[in-house]
């Protein structure tokens, strides 16, 4: 049980974990070194605690005492209650969803780790977008893939903005970093997984590469606008694409991602 | 061929086209009213021009003289040169894409219009987010949908936000409303189309549905959140829903329909 202490001074360094939470630059770099990230909103706190973070403080309006009620009587962890006005100070938003979270990271699991027992894996190359990758992390969960792996530049999935659009999935997906890139995809083939590439340019469409007959099967996106580089499909196994309707150049990357973990599990 | 205009005044009427941009419910109202909509970017203008529309006028900063050349040779529209701050000022944001168009719209299709002929359409209900709004229309585009009806409360495609989404997607795909809304339901079925709702709900998988084998199908969508009303699955012929892992709810509209555009064409 936590007793909520009232901060009225934004320069508190009891809210140091949320200042200027719209400054993409510093957070980016701040949250992983410090080994934090912050989870949004009711809906997300509450996944984040249900998938075993730890949470290292909570700032929320008065409003939000009694819904997030029984979870303050089952923390021990510093609950700051705040003025509207100084939670947007603080932050540098208004904060609509009434509650944040400063929740401590879990150590990374290793590619290795993520791939014992996998049998549907995407591998993502220079995702930067969080809100593409949130999405995509969204749709990985509701169909099924059981895991992520990620090129050293795709950005953070514990980043706010991707943690909202995968509507808490990057807790519950396991994911790893796939480090040195792509040398490292020969790991996730020596695991067993036939690496497809996704690439408008690709030789043999989506739907007769029987990819659901694959035991083991590896789906490869590249970021949006360039797609995968060549180096990255120069280490696929197959090049396979998605038929798409004539002069049409490319499908937003989480369509094509909904569409690839739908088809590998389905055919 | 137009003569480049200088314009200095933010209050010049020649530029009241382009005022206030980031007011989304002014705009949202006067666009439709006024009969214009906004294309942003090079991209963009060229592909309104390509789909027909007339342009009204041009707002571009002098960076962007050269590679809208061939444009301007072509256009008897006038075309406003004004410095990026003015451009700022005017439209309330900054320009980064550096050419603004104001078109003209066509007069919209009736149902009627877009179903003859059409094979596969999408049907959506409630769509207000207009980022959703564009994805869908850009998926549609690539995997071959070839119409798409709207809800009388769906957002308008050719607002700014909905056509960069789509990539200009929303000027290729044939769209009307259907109003009443669910009644003239009734019109896409006697026009031989099945009409198929995608609700996590449904009873019977997508995969199972053998949707590809319809010879005419109109996949109904509902709005991020609520899904499909009562009344509008109560009005569909068949219930399906897109396999999902257990203890996931749902999938973005977006992923969706992507996943349902390419499973109604390619099984």
């Amino acid at each position: 049980m936590s007793e909520p202490i009232t901060v009225t001074d934004a320069a508190d360094p009891r809210l140091s974990d949320y200042t200027d939470l719209t400054d993409v630059e510093l957070r980016r770099r701040r949250e992983p070194a410090e080994g934090l990230f912050i989870a949004e909103g009711e809906k997300v706190i509450r996944r984040a605690l249900a998938a075993g973070f730890r949470m290292r403080s909570m700032l929320l309006t008065a409003k939000w005492l009694g819904v997030m009620g029984d979870v303050i009587a089952e923390t021990d962890a510093p609950v700051h209650l705040v003025e509207p006005a100084l939670a947007e100070q603080v932050t540098g938003y208004h904060v609509h969803r009434g509650a944040l979270a400063s929740m401590e990271r879990k150590p990374l699991p290793t590619a290795a780790d993520v791939l014992d027992g996998a049998r549907r894996v995407a591998v993502l190359e220079g995702l930067v977008d969080h809100t593409n990758l949130g999405a995509i992390f969204r749709s990985a969960a509701a169909l099924g893939m059981d895991a992520v792996l990620l090129s050293p530049d795709c950005a953070d999935p514990l980043y706010r903005r991707a943690v909202k659009t995968s509507m808490g999935a990057v807790f519950s997906v396991p994911y790893a970093r796939l480090d040195p890139w792509p040398d490292s995809l020969a790991a996730v083939r020596a695991a067993g997984f036939e690496l497809l590439a996704l690439t408008p340019s690709g030789a043999e469409d989506f739907t007769v590469a029987k990819s659901h007959l694959l035991p083991r099967a590896a789906l490869m996106l590249g970021a949006e606008g360039d797609g995968l580089t060549p180096k990255a499909l120069a280490a696929a196994d197959q090049r396979v694409r998605i038929p798409m309707a004539h002069g049409i150049d490319s499908l937003n990357v989480g369509a094509a991602a909904a569409i690839a973990f739908y088809a590998v599990n389905h055919g």
